[in-house]
């Protein structure tokens, strides 16, 4: 606490990332990272990209980036938004689009960083409780509200929202933004761009720190109708004209190109994660139904915080949230398989005991 | 303007960049950039790191880029904070230490995107006029205040304040966060870094983006006592846990461990300049006298809009700011000696006429 601060900083609680140990030969399944490498024709783009330009400013809207995945989702590119990683671009409609009078309604377990947001920037929120078995109840967003947002799949319980449902709460809150958190679409879910042309009030968001394995350069992106990316825009353009570099803007574009590699990765990734689960239902666990590149999971006679150090011991590391609710939980990140094997022979182990 | 938007964002007055045109052989002298591009050894190190290792996220804290710029300047790692770019960083300083119920200071005529912080961040503020001269009068930051920021040297005037002026802003207002945003500061100012240790009240902002030729990377900082340092950081990891990518920060540092090409390259720019406003006096401009890596200049008798228009049709690109007091100025970035030997050619046969 100082003087110095800015009253709203006090009641700040800022949102925790996972772990980034610099530790060799850990089996690092706790931030959701992609076990596989970005695609070759990334590598080439960002080194053909580190020349002498870099004393020059980036282009500030990232035309080429924006155009890329506007062709790609049959949008326009001034119906895409780029920012420095999904973080950003979420933040930015805090600011933007979901500050209003009325509350804004999120899940109770959801992704950790929405709270977080409405404390930055004072935006008033409503949890909404999902179901006992993890699910989103669609009939509690028809109350009054001043935005919606929900995480498609949700993290971090992995489960996915059918289209039918999404599209029953955007077309019953026409007044309200409802923003699809879309980190996790690649790896089995419906995404619901296809619901833009429609709807006025629908934004969603992905990254490329998943799918497109590219964590380490921060790229995100939103995706709507004109009016709500130019809000996006102008907070963008008071807070940060550049927020992507040269070398984030070419290595992005690149990743969109090679579809092919993008394909087998993420086909690897969900072939590996319904393996994953039928071990672990083997061994004991409830496993949440995943469409997402993590699994939740937690074992009946053990507790998730323990399981989650025996783990750590053994220099495997999953993320474990103190919680409520889901505090008896693994979050476990698909590995490749030789990764998840260790897995499974650790808790093998463990359980024994 | 929609009924989506939060309202905030009606009253928005975005800052705009300079042009960032994709024209080849223009004579950019337009967004303050380093006409060198930066040490290869930058070059290298991002080469050396655009590896698989993109597919994991950066560490959240840029802890070696962070102890780079420490021990540079003789402070902690923990006295240091880093994003993207110092246009992000002066953001969270703008939400984090200067929002409070006294109204911030800043000169009427400074970086323009001071304002639009405030306009984002809803901080109060009051300009403070700059002398005939366009200095500025220490004397004017005595009065009762949130924050005070100076930018040194100021932009787009060139002219920096003499150390002196500066400890005594600083020490005449214990109880508020002096900013000084020193993104010129390599180019012939004297930095106030060396006041942090006595000033727990100041906050020294700088950039990659000029002196170390790396404006496409989106790197810049900030140095201060752990207090302030803090909320920056508490804002931070309540917007966006990774504002700098892998890449970022691995150029970064390299940037910094080439002390040597550094000082060659603002050598050449200084020298640059020094010969570029003696050209100017000669072609009967008035110009005020930079510190900076540009020179802020006037015509008593063209307009300068006017003469503005008159550079780019021959494909040479300076800044005019259509503003109150400085609207008859150009500025001018420092380009190398060919690219200010053209702008003088051209401004020769221009006043001819």
């Amino acid at each position: 606490m100082s003087r110095y601060w800015s009253p709203v900083i006090h009641s700040l609680k800022p949102y925790v990332p996972g772990e980034q140990p610099q530790i060799e030969r850990l089996v690092k399944l706790n931030t959701n990272e992609n076990p596989y490498g970005p695609s070759p024709r990334v590598i080439e783009a960002i080194r053909a990209a580190t020349t002498d330009s870099l004393r020059l400013y980036p282009d500030p809207k990232a035309s080429v980036l924006r155009e890329t995945i506007a062709s790609l989702h049959n949008l326009t590119p001034e119906q895409v938004f780029v920012g420095n990683g999904s973080d950003e671009v979420l933040a930015h409609a805090f600011l933007g689009l979901l500050k209003h009078e009325a509350p804004l309604l999120f899940a109770d377990i959801t992704y950790s960083f929405y709270p977080v947001y409405c404390g930055l920037y004072q935006v008033h929120y409503e949890p909404v409780p999902l179901r006992d078995d993890f699910t989103i109840a669609p009939g509690d967003y028809l109350r009054p509200n001043g935005g919606i947002l929900i995480a498609n799949p949700n993290a971090p319980t992995g489960i996915a929202l059918p289209p039918e449902s999404i599209e029953r709460i955007i077309a019953a809150n026409p007044d309200s933004v409802v923003v699809i958190d879309e980190a996790y679409i690649d790896f089995g879910g419906v995404s619901a761009v296809g619901l833009i042309a429609d709807h006025p009030n629908l934004l969603i968001v992905q990254t490329l720190s998943k799918s497109r394995s590219l964590a380490g350069l921060r790229v995100g992106f939103a995706m709507g109708q004109r009016e709500l990316i130019e809000a996006l825009e102008r907070v963008k353009d008071s807070f940060n004209s550049y927020p992507l570099d040269r070398l984030a803007i070419a290595g992005a574009v690149a990743a969109f190109e090679d579809q092919a590699y993008f394909d087998e990765a993420r086909g690897k990734i969900i072939r590996t994660r319904e393996r994953l689960a039928k071990d672990l239902q083997e061994l004991g666990f409830h496993v949440l139904p995943s469409q997402a590149n993590f699994i939740f999971a937690r074992h009946p006679e053990r507790d998730g915080a323990e399981l989650s150090l025996q783990l750590r011991e053994r220099s495997i590391l999953v993320r474990h949230f103190k919680l409520p609710r889901i505090d008896q939980f693994l979050r476990i990140s698909i590995g490749t398989d030789d990764q998840c094997g260790k897995l499974v022979g650790a808790l093998k182990v463990i359980l024994q005991d």
